[in-house]
């Protein structure tokens, strides 16, 4: 694919090929209390993932004997090019916020066996230490790893019998930049990208949610279907980086 | 595409075929201080959409000679089967509501030409009197109505010689219910779909947002193209009731 | 009455008498999941008003074998001439909001046998979608509405055997325009208004709730008892009208 | 008056005739940074009132050449029988809080030539150190004395001439109790009259407000004028006390 | 101590000699509702303290036989200089209320006997009505006279045997003013001092807090004993003061 | 030192001496867009500490020509043993968080020659990554390597000529365990320690805060004079490490 892409002389701002991810790293156990973590690397973006286990349930769901798996989602103050205000002080989390921890949790919940997990929650915290775009991407990817390791955890301490997930989720973005398609797009693609999509896939090759957004000019269906290509290519190694975070062997579904 | 559709003995709670709009209708000029409004009806969904034109622009626009178009959303307590809490007396908006408010937001600007409009904004309040599904697509295709109406007025008023929009835009939701593909969805079929997508499509068949969200098993590239047929079926209609209630003859584009 | 009073050469920017009300209209079942509703019209001012009925009551009613009735009350925010920030959005409730939500609510509480209720309450939600003057008064007199088609509804169910109101609620404002008492102030009236007065009066007569104010200088006892007289007038249409609306016959009291 | 009252055997829980105030004292200046200040004691009820002076008026009133006088009002939190919450500590103001505040407001607005002032504001806090009915009555005549010390303030800066007051203004609380109509109710009786009414009323005999409610019953117009004649008998000793408080001879008008 | 202290010709803005505390006074009883109450004046600074008991605990020391001592601080809005916004009105409450809440509670909380009180809470509201300086330290000695008093309260009630109090507490600020450490700061000196701490301490001698701060440049550990020795000295005669307020006789530890 | 303290058989959770710190790294550079930064580690104690460089201060500074610092505070949800709230979510800060980002600014602008930088502000933002007791002052010894750092970095871009700061500051814990005094507590120390204080050193051996608290019985001098003395101990060695991470030679002062 990177062959047709490249043709039109394109030049990404970090030198990348049009369907090259950035450096990736999944560090685990990044966080010392909790029951599972890592520390994700997508280029300059790095992401704290936590996963922390409780033994109950939101009301909407006690007595059902179903478990219940939410994420919440912040960016240290001085993660970015310029400081932010910090959300605790002002008081309320913006929409974004908001938006992307809902994304997170949707997320994790597709590829989860709630019935199997019983009546216990995990919350995943994705918090952002250092931001070059795609964080709510690199926080899907890193929230599974913690999942991952906090279902472990609970197995090594006889709660659980088996990891309770149906299939790996990870995410990436894609955007059209100077009209042509590119795939993980840093800051600086993203500030001006006409178009960009977040595609949040699982391990079997399903679709868990697709969010594009023209930014600019609205796109077309041939477009949006040749970022999901470019998504599928990413996430590809995304998945073998997460199995490589966890211990899994290289070819299973999660 | 009917044909297709039906043969696996389709039954929808609403009696419909799989690719039937509910019932639309479009009252423009419903609240009377507003420089834009209509009141849009698609099935029991009832929100009230009105345009507020101000001479003036948030502070990241200021000297720049360009407009802005924004949108708040809101739902009335007992606009569902249960009565919510009021957003003021609990003293945040949801993360939906955010969410929602964004999405509206992003989509009208999209038609916009920012630049013509000069240095105004207008604020598009979407209020939900009824709900019964679709609320924020009903939003989208009823907050265009009003926003031009609102240009309307402004050159009746000699502040602005042309409409500056670009194209029309309207959304509709889709999904697949017992592994059907189906066209507007109502709260009946939203509540137990196994994934829903809105799109948000301009006339000229641009896409503008797609939101396309697995609530069970994550769904395939061919069930979203699906969907995505059924979308520009849907909204051919709503374009045309949009041009009817503006006064638009019936082929051009807004 | 109205013959002294217009003897001053009035002239009301309506062009009303002095005792006329503006037209009036109630249409019951608006909001169709709520068990008992009405859109109430008094000229330009539009109020919705919903009754929701829940099995339960707060806290300090609990075990007293009584029920309860509360009422809230927001605006649309271009429901006025220049559009309010929405009170969801800037996290407080006005004052006005509180003080206009408290008194609906204990207008209906002096007609209804909380006893006879049982352990069960009424929210009422008063939600103005235009406005010009008068939105609290309207409020009251629709809420009684809402409130009397609730509790039918519950007699429908057999959960209450006779509707537990004692008798039928309205208000009404009047004030001093040019000196000179006058009906049902509309929006213009009331920003110029020497005085003004809200009456909230039984179908038998008594009074509920007497709120007069100066504006500007101080009024005087005889004026309180002409607004009081003029009041009366206008209540006794509206008990008319309520009636109507819920389908009683045009004499007995609620 | 006392006479007829008193007929059927009427016994307060205070032992006082039914047309006597409590004992009341005023006492100027205690607050020692304030532009002026009192403690108003009336029976057990005691509210510190303060009135603080600034050279500039809200947005609203800009360039307009008047002056603004606003109020706020607080209780502390165990100024009644049991602790309440501290509203700072709840993060907002009650419904009550803001009723109450804007009605202060609004009473001393009525005596001030705000012309006059100039622009410049002055708030007036009326906190209760102890609560025992009453209050927001206090409140008024105890803001009137503040605000009239503090406009001698500023006579004696030479920042204005005169003191800008049209005239007194003070408030009593009058009720029904036991079918017996009774002034300046304390806790006791407040919590069981049947229906309560707080009149504002200026030195000259002018009604700034009349807020009337029925708790139980409603009540009638007999009852209402009996209780306005009750409140003018008991703000004539509140106008003297003021007079006293400020250093004003005993006769002529504020 | 005086001695050494006044040589460099010391000129304190009142008067005072280095190591004399401001004019006291404590007032018990003041609130008339409270278990406990009292009103601390020292110098300017004025406190109302009250402590409100109740018969239950937070939820983390529920069933663990052990009572509860918490506390609350506020200032009304003309307590100063100038007029500071109203908490309540703002929504929040500062970081230096906070702090100054905590401390009082921790310093009450080292001189209780938990066990001995049972499961009940006492708190204790420390409002200051006029302020000149050293208001958290004036709210801690208050406070401990609020404490006490309702401890007799509740063996008045036979709810406990004895006061379960293991010493008394008591706090007084101290400075470097102009190079010289000085006792009791006022408004006046605590704005210029290089340096202050706050010590509060217990009746046999024992440290509870020491809060030293640098204001300018860092101070030494000779001044840090230096004005240890002065808060010793002054806290002395808190002690007495507070025994006269509860009726303890001269010698014996609280 | 050591022998004296060691004598009583002590065992500390960790093993370690009672004047040992526990292991210490300074990580600078750690977030890529602050002007200066640094993860602070100290045992299980993890703190990113950003500087972020504005040109303007607060309106109370604006003319004045002098600089300023201040310091924001706050904790990952699962820095600790069980998931704390989100202090975003909840929607405030707490007592705990105002009070220990006070403490840090006051502690760096103790050092700081706010006049030297002109006007400009610098922001710390201190996050706790992992927690295990002693984050505000291990927040205090890496804010001021990345004050130090954004300082270097203005003089980088010649907006400065020479680093604005007097000397070094760094904080530590003691405390009273089991009846010793020792150096640095960790969490499982601090949690049952019966006195402990911070001390806020400067290079130059100046206090700048000293901040001693009982937790169940008073402390006496000597015991607050021997946690001094450990503190000074202690932070020779945190002065040492910030030379070294901002490329000091190891003796001159900061």
């Amino acid at each position: 694919m990177a062959t047709a892409l490249s043709a039109p002389a394109l030049s990404r701002p970090s030198g990348r090929a049009a369907d090259a991810l950035r450096t990736l790293s999944i560090e685990p156990g990044f966080a010392r209390h909790a029951e599972g973590s890592c520390l994700i690397r997508m280029g300059g973006t790095e992401v704290l993932c936590t996963a922390s286990v409780e033994g109950r349930v939101p009301g909407f769901l006690r007595g059902k004997g179903e478990g219940w798996v939410t994420a919440e989602y912040g960016m240290l103050p001085r993660a970015t090019h310029t400081r932010g205000d910090r959300e605790a002080a002002r008081g309320r989390q913006s929409g974004r916020t908001q938006e992307i921890q809902r994304l997170i949790g949707r997320s994790l919940r597709a590829v989860t066996d709630r019935a199997a997990m019983g009546e216990m929650s995990v919350t995943i915290d994705c918090d952002v230490l250092n931001a070059d775009g795609g964080t709510r991407c690199a926080s899907v990817t890193g929230a599974w790893v913690a999942l991952h390791l906090a279902f472990r955890h609970c197995m090594s301490k006889n709660i659980m019998k088996a990891v309770p997930l149906l299939d790996q989720v990870a995410a990436v973005s894609c955007g059209i930049c100077d009209g042509v398609p590119v795939l993980d797009l840093d800051y600086a693609e993203d500030s001006k990208a006409g178009a960009d999509a977040n595609f949040v896939l699982t391990g079997k090759g399903g679709l868990v949610e697709v969010q594009g957004t023209a930014e600019g000019a609205p796109f077309s269906e041939a477009e949006l279907l040749e970022l999901l290509r470019l998504a599928r290519h990413g996430t590809a190694q995304l998945f073998a980086a997460q199995r490589l975070a966890v211990g899994l062997p290289a070819g299973e579904p999660g």
